[in-house]
């Protein structure tokens, strides 16, 4: 129980410094792949930038560990928070905790359980889906035949193969990139499952009721199925 | 109790109106895509019907908003019409309301549910379809490098997109056009999925029924699983 | 009551020419497009038999609509016969109707609803397809420009659009192929969603009662969730 | 009774030696396509482990057959097994058995259901994918106009069909590699549908049960729909 409480403490006090953390990581991220021409003083600062926010995801994740009191099976019930730590660009995952953090403190009504299904896998697609074109680009950019010019297309190309449409006009060739677009198959399209199955399992929770609405109000009995 | 009378009985008195307004942008839309040929008259006739549409639904959405006596939450339960609103090209999506009005109107027996949903996303992801085709058309035309030549390609291009199938023989190549696609993508593949969604679910208990039959007729008992 | 039983005689007495004037038509159509070197004799005659087969058809929709004793409710809830009418590609699906004839003739244990399901659909998917890939490879056969050269060109083509992967080496580029595409994409997509709908449903059931299987024999009590 | 037991016993020994075998004929069959420049022994050994491997299958099945005392009703429920014993690439499914038995040997704590299914489900997808890959690129490898050149290329565009996004910028073009690619979309189509099911359905229930934490823990009633 005591352990308990000083573990729900540490997580409440670092919600907010690890989501920045986690911003920062992506910023600077972005900032070593898009910005080519910056001298070398902003090319090692961004590069402080995301080691400073990785150890801080390897602190807190050590902290929690030996707060939790448990061995082996913390490792296997925090999974994810564990890959955050292997794989610093599954970071921006972290961020939806901000979110959260930030619609309890204003006291705002909550969204009901579909719209904040949708919210979370959302935006989870999103940044993982910016992160993974940053990695993708990282790799593609100056390989010999890419079809992958500018990070534009490397945005495109992420949109067209996380909705499985795949047009093939922007491919990435080199064995890095590929291996990161496999991962982002695999990620993309489980998360981005969510958001459609929720979408659409809203959307004939909606029409249902519409048509009960419908029914009742001009007296033609109930819903026939 | 006043206000929501006051407000049943606006949005029944226009409701014609309205869906006759998106019917009216969205071939106005057409003409000012697809027409390139016409005087300068009949251009500024479909521009004039666009822009009277488009003040038609903001008066509406303003009145309704007044009449709900609500403040911020009616932004949160109509972000529907609020899209609509902003988007002019989402505006198809009211005329399922059109289709809702007159089968009510005939009197005729009413479909099932699974029916009615498969009617009313199919017909949504047809307009919205056919909105997004003119939308990304317009922004391919003429552009270096682009193989959508024709209306008839951009038509092509939609329905491999919204089906996810994407040969990738036709594919945007504008800033423009890749954007719209995106959403487009996101839209559609939702009330796609609504659509096939309900269309195997249904087939699946067709199925379920006729097994119940025949094992009845034949006398064989109920069903196994 | 005794137009329902005439109704049943009359359909128990039809299900087998029926099926095989459905087989005989797409024996027919496949004759008409793949044989391009047959002697006019044999070419009128696989015209025939298609012609026969479209009218029996036509026939039977006529006496069962009789028979019904219905108007126009008929259409409705027997929309599926109606539209294998007017088009006689969609013929294939009646051939289910034969694969349960036969089974119910033999006596032998009936599969469970899921397997029923995925042989009905997978039946169904694999009959359009069949017939889909036939009708697009008469309309690209011969076009400027068409990369469909071979009969196996379109039999592949049908498979990677059916299942959305949608490669694009081999593509329809004739308004008349892109034009029955789009109904094979739509069709297709919703048989295929419940073939592998039922599949992924069953397997989970499979995984779910070995688990429940293996708890039991080892004692472990029940599963978790 | 007696049958039972003895099937259980012989289930349970022939466990580790058949997964071993599966493991082996997968190994042999990768040496077979892969390493062209072994010498003719050790292409001999890899064919004979292969063999071997094949007969071990089919004396199981043989037996358990035998032992089931059933007749054809045993060729109906067990039809996975026996399409093992036909499709040799098919094999890598049994290994899936392996990792049940290593896991129930140490005596861990066992997965949730979920968990349980992505994770079998998953690794038969693997397994199956790299034979897919292997039979295909084994087809297509010096096949004149073929681009696949690289087992590498084969991999990649194994991953890009099983998630259906298909660019395209590497297709089979011989027939033989084009029916083994309509089979592995079949398969794999449903297998990974039921991993990407599952965890999805995964992930909304872990997000509703992070709801209601969050609602409890901050007092703020039941979770709203």
């Amino acid at each position: 129980m005591e352990e308990d409480s000083r573990l729900a403490r540490w997580e409440q006090s670092t919600e907010v410094p690890l989501a920045l953390a986690s911003l920062a990581f992506l910023i600077g991220y972005a900032i070593h792949v898009l910005a080519q021409h910056i001298t070398d003083g902003w090319r090692d600062l961004s590069f402080a930038v995301m080691l400073i926010a990785w150890a801080m995801f390897g602190v807190d994740y050590a902290v929690r560990w030996r707060l939790s009191g448990e061995r082996l099976r913390f490792v296997r019930t925090h999974w994810l928070d564990g890959l955050v730590v292997l794989l610093p660009l599954l970071r921006p995952l972290r961020i939806v905790k901000l979110y959260e953090a930030v619609q309890r403190r204003h006291g705002e009504p909550r969204f009901s359980l579909h719209a904040r299904v949708i919210t979370y896998a959302g935006l989870s697609t999103g940044l993982l889906g910016f992160a993974g074109a940053l990695a993708v680009y990282d790799q593609e950019r100056g390989a010999p035949g890419a079809n992958m010019k500018t990070f534009g297309d490397a945005l495109w190309w992420t949109c067209e193969t996380l909705t499985t449409v795949g047009y093939g006009d922007v491919t990435p060739v080199t064995r890095g990139g590929r291996l990161i677009a496999v991962g982002m198959m695999a990620c993309g399209l489980a998360l981005l499952g969510a958001v459609t199955g929720s979408f659409s399992s809203w959307l004939i929770q909606v029409f249902s009721q519409e048509g009960d609405t419908q029914d009742t109000r001009h007296g033609e009995g109930p819903p026939e199925r």
